[in-house]
């Protein structure tokens, strides 16, 4: 899996190595941009949001209230309730801050209801990776199929998409069938995300292009964060230019994140990233840093290509690492990070053209891609 | 797995043994009710509802519509087209023909998109559930999961649900957000019942209350039919109490098929039902049959929960269906089907009065459980 939960790994990794941020500081102007401002959205975010969420879960009947609960960390296994830990709220933060750069506060105020749908979504989709993909840990805690078994977790999964489809088509707004439309569609494009990610995993490293792994990394990492600045965008009644540049916001942030995230699976500080070295690499990950360097037809990439073919040797880490950089796979990653978030800044201030407006989207932008916060 | 899809069932079982037919025939009147009626709804339904499916699937990326494909039946694993079996559209029949009693074929040409929506969900839990069950054969081919993977059929499956609930999102007739909540609210139901039907099978013989399992049957089996016949009302404008009504005929014919296919999965003749004799309690079911001999406290009772404890003998298993029969187990489904078929016939009368006009539904009620067409 190469997306990762946006929420847990801002808790792993809070340093993208040694070098300089990828993404430039925007000018100084009249919106302080320091990962406070971000810190502040996400906290009024979760006490907005978490109720419509437990509500929503609370009506789950208990054998998949159980899993979700827990899933959410509001629960633990035994079902005793916990402070929770259920990641940083990234995605409705952005349909709350959308709506709220386009519509003002009742916007937000009334998509409060959209936010949560996406964040269900989005831990639907956390629930099924798990299993599809054995990972044991999620939010530092053992993932729901290793404590329920993987027929309960690919249930309570089905159960949050339909909870979170279903909870925007009671919402009377106008703008909910077209956003529950939305939503759906995402989810497909989630879908098809993860399966070429597996697909490309099991590739032979020479076989994987450049271009379907940044289309992979749109669908599984930019979809959903594109749809939450466009929910958002609807639910503020914005016209549909509007809202399509909102998308697209979204999904350039939500590339430059993926960037910057596989960078520091690379080169990332294990004492900040909570993983050994060189993880990403040990694991063999087609990480968009490595598919640059082995498409770069330097002496670097075959070097790249020959050592992603062999058998895994820790003595081998360090000089993998050192073809990528030498391939340019480093460079080229921080380059395009910085050129996705430039994308992205460009549309959001189309749409979104006052920059006092624009200084949360932006704010949540910079604090996802930077990890400054 | 104790429900299967109605469709697929009724190519391997259509005798219900050698008794006289559990669910008595209605008293004649003006509508002909024989298989034939059912056979030309469901026929009228293929024809207007696949190419609404098909429009949907065809909208899906490519990677999730191949798995859609396959598993309709409408493409062989290697992408090539086939003459397809996508199942007999029990449920988008009841949708239609439910829109046709309250609302007439203005109604029903308007619910085509719903009855889509039904067929969606049902197919997006047949793949799934044959994930978690290992099932390997589905309308007499291999189920998705064991040509593409585990990972790929989920993610179908995923993608399905998202169709159906994101087709509905679009749909403008003033029902879809009801019916989209509706139909939400069924696969919340449905995974409930698929989770309460596993955690059944891992418990003893001895620890099944009866009417737990009659619980999870309606989950699992009743809450489809249900909902389709109450989207089908919804189209036609009807009223909460006559939407509630239609919900709870389907559920109710829900049971009785349950029944008679539990019935008939231990005294099935094998030339019809194309499975081995007793096959169900070589699996060691906790069928509603089984269960309700098992807690009759009756001595033949005692018997079937050593023989259910005991480790599968081939030998034993005309032993243990007798001790279903004497323990009173296959009376008492015959009985409880019929008791259900009433019930449905008493909610049908409620919501339509008019036999003319509740023939349709009649005719589909009796196709599902008595196997005559």
């Amino acid at each position: 899996m190469t997306a990762e939960s946006l929420a847990e790994t801002k808790h792993r990794r809070d340093d993208a190595g040694d070098r300089a941020p990828a993404v430039p500081r925007r000018p100084a102007g009249p919106v302080a941009l320091d990962g406070h401002e971000a810190t502040v959205i996400l906290e009024r975010t979760r006490a907005s949001v978490d109720p419509e969420l437990r509500a929503a879960i609370d009506s789950l009947p208990g054998s998949m209230r159980r899993i979700a609960l827990y899933h959410f960390g509001w629960e633990r296994a035994d079902g005793t309730p916990s402070a929770g830990n259920a990641g940083k709220a990234i995605r409705p933060a952005l349909v709350l801050t959308a709506a709220t750069a386009l519509g003002g506060p009742v916007a937000a105020g009334a998509a409060v209801r959209a936010a949560a749908a996406v964040e269900l979504v989005h831990n639907f989709t956390l629930l099924h990776d798990d299993v599809m993909d054995r990972d044991t840990t999620r939010r530092h805690r053992p993932t729901a199929w290793t404590v329920f078994g993987d027929a309960d977790a690919i249930l309570a999964g089905d159960a949050l998409q339909a909870l979170a489809l279903g909870w925007l088509a009671q919402d009377p707004h106008p703008a909910a069938p077209a956003a529950a439309a939305r939503l759906a569609a995402c989810v497909v494009e989630l879908c098809a995300g993860q399966h070429a990610d597996t697909a490309l995993e099991r590739r032979r490293p020479g076989e994987v292009r450049l271009d379907e792994v940044l289309t992979m990394a749109e669908a599984k990492t930019g979809a959903l964060l594109g749809c939450a600045c466009a929910l958002g965008a609807l639910y503020a009644g914005a016209g549909e230019e509007d809202v399509e540049a909102l998308d697209a916001f979204g999904r350039q942030a939500g590339l430059a994140f993926q960037l910057i995230d596989d960078v520091i699976g690379i080169w990332g500080d294990p004492h900040r990233t909570g993983k050994p070295a060189g993880a990403d690499l040990a694991a063999r990950k087609k990480s968009l840093p490595v598919v640059a360097a082995l498409t770069s037809g330097t002496p670097a990439a075959a070097e790249l290509a020959e050592l992603y073919e062999a058998p895994y040797d820790k003595e081998d880490v360090a000089r993998t690492a050192l073809a990528v950089e030498r391939a340019g796979g480093r460079d080229w990653a921080q380059d395009e990070a910085a050129d996705r978030m430039a994308r992205a800044m460009d549309e959001l201030s189309r749409a979104v053209p006052d920059p006092e407006a624009a200084g949360g989207l932006l704010a949540l932008a910079e604090f996802v891609t930077r990890r400054t916060g």
